[in-house]
């Protein structure tokens, strides 16, 4: 019942993710990596924690002989380089050595770092993503991106490491808010939006299943999701090119995310980003207002943000922040536009007017 | 007249080593590295920058748009995240994307931390070497490892990013106090005591011409260096296995410079470590006492120091710290052990008590 995707990297196989609906797999599957390690160090934050800390211990100690946990804070301001810091303190300390592991539970910022330090930590130690979040479950633990904020520009600092397994429990999806859960259905719709046509159709089709939460729904829904982003990372596992194209929507997504002092979740600023990114292809006359809309009532069913009313952000420092945006080369901005719904291509040549255009258009 | 070393990496020519006595080539060696960048960031600490910024940022302003640079001061104590994060705001402020380069310029310090910073603001960006010491000259910008300090352990926070030039210029040589001469000589004793015999008996024969510090006994002396560190860092880039012999000399090393709050430069303290080292293989019986003696008549030669005298060093600890040694296994202690001069192997079984004595030979 369970699924399995194998992650090649560089054409070679480099990690399994296992989607199923309990953590009964969890020891078995972290002995089947092969890791010769003595201690495990659950690195998770304040929310996931009380939730799920003692059952993933407990696989843990199945297959370790100690088994350690560092537990910060929940929240986006806490993914930057002072907690990373505690966390190497911690590991110094408890005596970690290069090959012992490291266990990334939460969402998208406990991987995030947790990925970052072990990437770090004595030039590079192992690491095993347990995403608990729907948002870390189909995109962030897979494709070996790792990083913190840094002065509240996101993953300014970070680097590429592959974990040797990603462990999805889809189970866990059950205990997000509303809120949180639909946020991650922004990057689902990325991958309908940018590579896979069927899937947004789809995602039309199960609006409702994928709402209430079905498990099987959710089962499928992950893996198609993963197998998305599997299928571009193996392509471009450093982002040298077509890899950028998962950035759809985040160019305008991470600046409202800076602007509005991370209140609005990711995938919600994500969301926004998108309906930005779908004006600007509709404008340029890549796909057609019928599509643009199609787009924007997706986000809208999934009940994510389609523009900022509400948020007073300031639009000057929203393009400001473009500007520093990290997928710039040589001062030109990489923005991912679409040709058609289901897929993305990499422009360059879009000029301020037309971030403008499209920044009043979510911003009215 | 220059020498060019070509360095593979995973069996693809990765970057060269151009060893040089003047800068005179550097704009040139950039450009054909074929990077497609705007920006330089020059890299370099206040007792380098009053010599060679202003003759290596003329030469960047030769190849790129921009040419910055960014000082800090000089010593070991500054190897830290603190820096590294003054390094990335800087990098921020002015605008670098993925696609602009470092250059590190000055000795092991410099470059560790510029190659760090290089291997994670945004991900990774290119990065060259202009290694100015001794010691960075024949070991520290080459192979990849970079890295900062953490708590006062040394390089305990790093990764590894290969440059895509190292450019030596043995006129920088010149310019070092003897002490800090010295110091290199400590690394460069260590090749021959690991892998080439040749080299240790070229050593002893040319000692007096390498300390008046003749250029083309240099020129040689760095390439010879280079060479034997290519040999071993192909093998084994990550240091999986053989890679660890150029620890030889490191453990104790480390440990010591630690200790004496890094008023020792690094390549005394390998150097003492190295008489730890080979007394522990003697005394195993791997070398004769005449190989011991050989060794230690060898650092004397070159005025490294043989013991810690005079350091008044608290062996507690010392042991301490070995025990925190990064090149750990599982909790046993990888130690590098010669079978004779010119080759050394891994030893993962050595005592506390081994240890102890090999302590009690260097302190007393």
């Amino acid at each position: 019942m369970n699924k399995d995707i194998l992650v090649h990297n560089n054409n070679k196989p480099c990690y399994h993710i296992v989607i199923s609906n309990t953590f009964e797999e969890l020891a078995l599957r972290i002995k089947t990596t092969g890791l010769n390690f003595k201690r495990i160090c659950i690195v998770t934050d304040s929310n996931v924690a009380p939730l799920y800390l003692e059952m993933v211990s407990k696989a843990c100690r199945m297959e370790a002989d100690r088994v350690e946990s560092f537990v910060f804070e929940a929240g986006e301001q806490n993914k930057n380089l002072d907690i990373v810091r505690k966390l190497y303190a911690f590991l110094i300390e408890n005596e970690f050595d290069r090959h012992d592991i490291l266990v990334a539970l939460g969402g998208g910022v406990v991987g995030d770092l947790t990925g970052f330090t072990a990437a770090t930590y004595l030039r590079g130690i192992d690491f095993i993503q347990v995403p608990t979040t729907l948002l870390s479950q189909v995109d962030s633990s897979i494709g070996g991106k790792t990083g913190v904020d840094f002065d509240a520009y996101k993953n300014m600092v970070g680097a590429f490491k592959m974990p040797k397994l990603v462990y999805i429990n889809t189970g866990t999806l059950l205990s997000l808010d509303a809120r949180q859960f639909n946020s991650g259905m922004g990057e689902v719709i990325k991958y309908g939006c940018i590579s896979d046509y069927d899937y947004f159709k789809w995602l039309e089709t199960n609006a409702g299943s994928v709402i209430s939460r079905n498990q099987d729904t959710l089962a499928e829904l992950v893996f198609t999701s993963c197998e998305n982003k599997r299928r571009v990372v193996e392509e471009d596992p450093t982002e040298k090119g077509i890899r950028a194209i998962l950035n759809f929507g985040h160019t305008f997504g991470h600046a409202i995310e800076k602007e509005c002092g991370f209140t609005m979740y990711h995938g919600e600023c994500v969301a926004i980003g998108m309906v930005a990114a779908a004006y600007i292809s509709a404008k340029k006359g890549y796909i057609c207002d019928a599509d643009k809309e199609r787009i924007i009532d997706l986000i809208r069913r999934y009940k994510l943000p389609t523009d900022t009313s509400g948020l007073n952000l300031d639009r000057k420092a929203i393009l400001n922040d473009l500007k520093h945006d990290k997928k710039m080369i040589a001062g030109k901005l990489k923005f991912i536009l679409i040709k058609h719904i289901g897929e993305a291509f990499i422009d360059t040549s879009l000029s301020l007017d037309d971030l403008n255009e499209a920044l009043e258009y979510i911003t009215e």
